[in-house]
């Protein structure tokens, strides 16, 4: 059996959102490179493989992007089929694009295996439509990762004019609200919320751009990194009581 | 056991790109009902379920929205396990949040299902990553479907401030690309134009923006809606060369 690195998308944290590719390949790993935020019930599902934790956890600035790519590398070129499993997609932030170009670089055969985005996810577990006839025809996708700023798209979007998901945006949704209402963007316009969705302390914040800011997050979700929804499709949650996840408040929490 | 409603994601084709609870479901599953485009190893794996296909096909209108919603409350009520499995993600275009809003006014219990959208998988799957470093920190996420034309995004979006991708955006390439040009995008910048991802008549062309109106696409793949990526990340695939992916040619084509 030849090497292979499999760039495998975890999904946004619940394993049962994995693929049934990515569980495969997990329970075939010899190798598994995992970061912070994915499930241990995830890498229970690689029994045969030796697991490194090479995540970025604050305060500690982990392994390091070369050696990561070098380990990878060295079990391939040894015929071992080794997992690189991020949170999420693979290609959607977290240099999952830079990691395939290594590998490649190197001669070694690799391999993408899309996973379910937090972009996507977050927001239809907490019952809201990215899109809707007559409400929003696009979405757009960015990181509120301060070192990534907002690009310069956040400034250019006209107000209405499509859902704005902001990955990793709990920290920098001050700094968010302050552009897009500088931009034309009414303060009223539906905001979301949504901090570690998918697992069991799931939560969801439901207001307007001009409260996000000042969102109140449960002691739980302190080490959460949260999704940020803006536009008019956030409202239609209101219309959305979603049983299996209610947790008590009406549409505070989900579950 | 009571009644359910599960909005699932079936993925971008391969069946192996659903989830692990969405197979599941689909196992469970009294009541199935699935649009075109999901593959029959999909459907295979609800073999309890009475199966109906609700999609619609060009010059046939299908049973229509109200037909369906009626469908599921009513098997629902009836104490059934309804999945309703729909290309992609579930809440990304192709009417799920109406589908959720019809079940909970009718009091019925609905779950959302994510899936893996073919917006990530398409560009993932011929190994062009949506964001990179330096390259592009957000990417917007659009219809090329004519009746929800572009809308006010495509006009407004400064060159070069996100990757574009256009979910069924075949048809309305030349449409894209005038009107990108027209707002100062520069013609050479790359574009791609995915078919089918992940399913075994898989099919990339690379290119420019400027070329991207006369691309050429194989026979069998008439019946394909296409994905389009327009950005600099595009240019990132060239480095790649994905064995699994290759298909003779080096890049006109992954498999």
């Amino acid at each position: 059996m030849s090497g292979l690195v499999s760039l495998v998308g975890a999904g946004p944290g619940d394993p049962d959102l994995l693929t049934l590719r990515a569980a495969r390949r997990l329970a075939e790993a010899d190798l598994l490179l995992y970061d912070a935020l994915v499930a241990p019930e995830a890498l229970a599902l690689a029994p045969r493989a030796r697991r490194f934790f090479v995540g970025k956890r604050p305060g500690h600035p982990g392994i390091g992007q070369d050696a990561i790519h070098r380990l990878m590398i060295l079990w391939a070129r040894r015929g071992r089929r080794v997992v690189r499993l991020k949170c999420g997609d693979p290609f959607v932030f977290g240099r999952g694009g830079e990691e395939a170009q290594a590998l490649v670089e190197a001669g070694v055969p690799v391999e993408v295996v899309p996973g379910v985005s937090a972009a996507l996810a977050a927001p239809a577990l907490a019952g809201i439509p990215l899109t809707q006839r007559g409400v929003a025809s696009a979405f757009v996708v960015l990181s509120g990762h301060a070192s990534e700023a907002f690009g310069p798209i956040v400034d250019a979007l006209p107000p209405r004019s499509a859902t704005l998901v902001v990955l990793m945006g709990l920290a920098t949704r001050g700094a968010l609200t302050a552009r897009l209402v500088g931009r034309g963007w009414d303060p009223e316009t539906p905001a979301a919320l949504v901090l570690a969705a998918s697992t069991p302390r799931a939560h969801a914040w439901l207001g307007s751009l001009r409260e996000l800011p000042h969102a109140e997050t449960p002691k739980e979700n302190a080490g959460d990194a949260g999704t940020v929804i803006v536009g008019e499709v956030v409202a239609l949650r209101t219309a959305l009581d979603v049983p299996w996840q209610a947790r008590g408040d009406s549409h505070a929490a989900i579950g």
